[in-house]
């Protein structure tokens, strides 16, 4: 079959004819890819930013991002058939672990990371676990929806974890309205009735919010931490999602906060650095936000199938992939890049 | 009556004589102190440390730790009557506020601190609220549980908080356990059965903890973090709980912490200073604690009436303040300096 | 000024000249009523029915679902001001029992209930507490949201309560699309993405949940059983909202619920008879709902301002109550009826 | 092998020679039993009152509490070794279904129950499943901790589900301490510091409460509801955990319950029956019990490990399980009777 593999870090992955995975354990399935997302996260890959966290043997096929339908199923495998279309958490667990046990899969003691730390998607087939597939109700396409497998899942967790948080009449804000922000204001808009205030640097960005779902916009251009001041009667937000996790957003984060209210990191690169008093003395928290679990995905699923969290994907033929990462390098990709057979 | 006031700061406070509080408005309550605890903040206070964020006007009367009788009530005062025996919160609060309808009176948008922003409780009679005032039970002597007002109070809370991710079988590392840590001990005991590590630099400290129902106890003597992974097999506590807040006790805690658990900053002087990227990939939480609420005051005096809480205190009349004073300066009481009439 | 008040019971309700009530305490409010609700419940007063649970002494005035505007505050009042719009909390509470420190105001141990135990609003003006007022948001009128002061607060709890089971996937039964009912759909809608089924015996009540939010609608023809669990394959509902209480409601309700799914038990009348090995052996659980409290109702509030719960009322002026009394006992009100000056 | 087999309901089961069983699946664990737990449940399958329910061929082996040492294992099982001491919990769950997923691994769709649908411990060995073997710490000898498998986990299970409710300050009230209610008395007093008051006909079962940590007992000679209610002011309990849910505790359950209090239903046998009207206007909730999860089970054997809950347990050879079942029958039993090797 075709893959795309990356063969040497800061070198072009390139598409190579590879044995198709089978079934092998029990629990084996194995997925005809039929969307595949371009994450910002791959060009990281290929620019060898991983090579350490992950270990992984190159050559490899990346791509985390992965829906399709199931073509091969091992023999303890109940949950799925052959035909059924199907989008892949991004982790194979081993269902065994205290964490596994507990529903809280991402933190399993022994997971694998396809298209991370072992063969992905970006191929005509892929072979995952039956822990691993979520099956798609028969309204939505594969490819569609696997650009949400890992960007849109961990917007959707950190959503979930928040919206305790959000009863009506509170205010949450949502800095940074890109790839998993917007995922973010429609699940925000799902789960809660709380006021939902966005702030991007971009207009269209914000316009988009706005067609979402946001109740306010907020052009950052300096003014952003007085306007959603203003906004909240001077008190500040309940929550801030915070999706960009560096330059300045922290800052301007933490002092959108009201007393006793939740700082969600769920971007990254920057760093939190904040007196020890100012933690104190107005009891705020700060929530770590990682991918959501399988069961997030489902629950992401339905909100899909119901039509109240939507995506703007662009495709592109696998063979094409390196159209597609080339676009997403130079952001011309307006939504989420997706290689489809 | 007599009252120990400040006049300038960094001067010694003096003991005057002052109009005894009255009764002035429905729900005020005069308390007859029978015991004011001394506290480092009391220091601070004199230093000038206060001076701009108290914005108090002096001369005023310290001590913000108290229980004594009820000497006076105003006429729409129902849950305390005239020689009730009675702790007092740290705060007056307004009632009316969403804070206080939610019983989360600590973030009161109007309430008052006797002892920091107006006349505290060092002195003979002070001027509280009924929605201050903790009746006690018999078994209690009020100066034997003042100084749980403010310290003790908020150890308790931390640990409430802290308490549902401490099922049997977990881990919960307490760092420092002097004034507040070694509360927070007695209320981790009563409250999980999760095994307590104690981490502190003072021998005699630790021993003073596995008195009160630590697991095991770890010097901190450079080999801390080595010597908690190695109790949890290497992967760290479910919870952080760090009195100290300030020297290397952050990065200890942090690299002592496992995957998803909480960190609960209680002590405070630091910074805390943290890559978003390790935020997000161990998926960990920095939960602020304020001092608690009133009902957790009444639970806190539920734990010392069952026994379950106890503090080892010294007692100085009134009149020997500056003795208490210089002695706690000097590191000279064991456990907690309480005033006395 | 002019009130309704009842002399005797089994007779009908005159309109009097009574004296105005006046600000006594300090956190006293009287309140110029611009709506009062009127409500089965007033039928069962004047029947009869809470003559022991009440133990009012007659004459009094009834009505207990009010807002207006505030006329006069007593000194300690802080939260309202004269002629701001507000809606009343049905309970005059204390303020200072556990109950009401937790936030769980609805439990207070020394409540009054105006219109029920003491005079109501079906009058010119009406005395309550600093603790009742609830700030209307300017795009509010008194008269329109009056009705919902009660039931509406009552069917918004209960949502509260269940909203945590309802997350993405899972599927609410609601029982009776009344008064309440109907509440209970647009709040389900605006708190939770769950899939809402709706159950009545009347079609038209069944069209006008669809209208607010329900996913789909099941006549309760005999069929409905059988209809909700095709609904679910089979597995039947994460919760029931029972808004009925009686008739063959419960056992319905109960054959409706999936394993460890959830029973509000909100309207009532019946009883609950179930044996216990059925609670067991699917470990589902039975929720009672009484009112909501103060914060719940500023909740609802702000979903009406948002115009997420609406409300349809009738209107008569304060001296035809005895046509809306009338109107109301021959089921000729559609939606609710309300008291205006 | 030997193995305690039925053949006829209503007849005395027989010990056979039966081949014994073999790892088939991937995940298969045959464990070599060192403890079967002989309960009730036994009595009453042997009377046929399981034969509709389990569905299960005769002849099969009982025994539903089972413990011991891993004596083979699949290819997929990482969990535990050949030689590991293990509880095994009660049910072979299936791990991919939305309850496995969420961590409620009793509400699996597709579970088996040996012992009850399947063959059981009362043997040499028993095929099981790696989701079903909690390895045991050094400390615990499997005999004596089997019959926490299944009685003992129900009793931690609600008590977990209690807990939340149970603040210091609080009473809870245990109803029946029995099998199940002594291990809920030690688990209560692990999990909480609330006031546990225990109610029990037995003066003797009251004595070993008080032993494991009841604070309070009350002989259930007529006066029990009376003086609950007067040990709680009047109020009643916060939560009652009834263990045996039939003759008249349910009654006496609901009446020492404290408004907004939960009653846990445990027991079972007779009936739930109540008003509405009383649910609706004490905002009682009830709380239906199965048995606990997986991770439950490791829960209690953490806190069987550090000697928070002990079991009374009467050793008898595999070979006299004849005795063991006619000793229970007739009340002769102090503790658990646990088949041995």
């Amino acid at each position: 079959m075709k893959a795309v593999r990356v063969h040497e870090y800061d070198e072009a992955p390139t598409l190579d004819d590879v044995p198709e995975p089978a079934v092998n354990g029990p629990h084996d399935v194995v997925v005809q890819v039929q969307g595949a997302g371009v994450c910002r996260t791959d060009l990281h890959i290929i620019e060898g930013q991983w090579r350490d966290k992950s270990g992984v043997r190159l050559p490899y096929v990346i791509g985390h991002e992965n829906a399709g339908r199931v073509a091969e199923i091992g023999p303890a495998v109940t949950n799925v058939a052959v035909g059924d279309p199907v989008i892949l958490h991004p982790l194979v667990t081993c269902g065994l672990c205290t964490a596994c046990r507990a529903g809280d899969d991402v933190h399993c003691s022994a997971s694998a990371f396809p298209g991370i730390d072992t063969d992905g998607g970006m191929a005509e087939y892929l072979l995952t676990s039956a822990r691993s597939v979520v099956r798609l109700d028969p309204s939505l396409e594969p490819a569609d929806v696997a650009a949400l497998a890992d960007a849109g899942l961990t917007a959707y967790h950190a959503v979930r974890k928040a919206a305790p948080r959000l009863r009506p009449g509170t205010t949450a804000v949502v800095i940074g309205a890109g790839g998993l922000g917007h995922i973010g204001v429609q699940a925000l808009r799902a789960l809660t009735a709380t006021r939902i205030v966005v702030v991007d640097r971009s207009a269209e960005a914000l316009e988009l919010a706005a067609e979402l779902g946001a109740d306010e916009t907020v052009l950052a251009d300096g003014s952003q931490v007085a306007r959603v001041l203003e906004a909240t009667g001077g008190d500040g937000a309940h929550a801030v999602l915070d999706f960009v996790g560096e330059g300045g957003a922290i800052e301007d984060g933490i002092a959108m906060l009201r007393r006793a209210g939740g700082y969600f990191v769920i971007g990254y690169g920057g760093r939190l650095d904040v007196p020890t008093i100012d933690i104190i003395s107005s009891e705020i928290d700060f929530i770590g936000n990682l991918v959501g679990t399988y069961n997030d995905l489902v629950e992401l699923m339905a909100l899909a199938a119901s039509g109240r969290v939507r995506l703007h994907t662009v495709k592109y033929p696998l063979d094409r992939f390196a159209e597609a990462l080339s676009d997403l390098g130079r952001g011309r990709v307006r939504g989420r890049a997706v290689l489809v057979p």
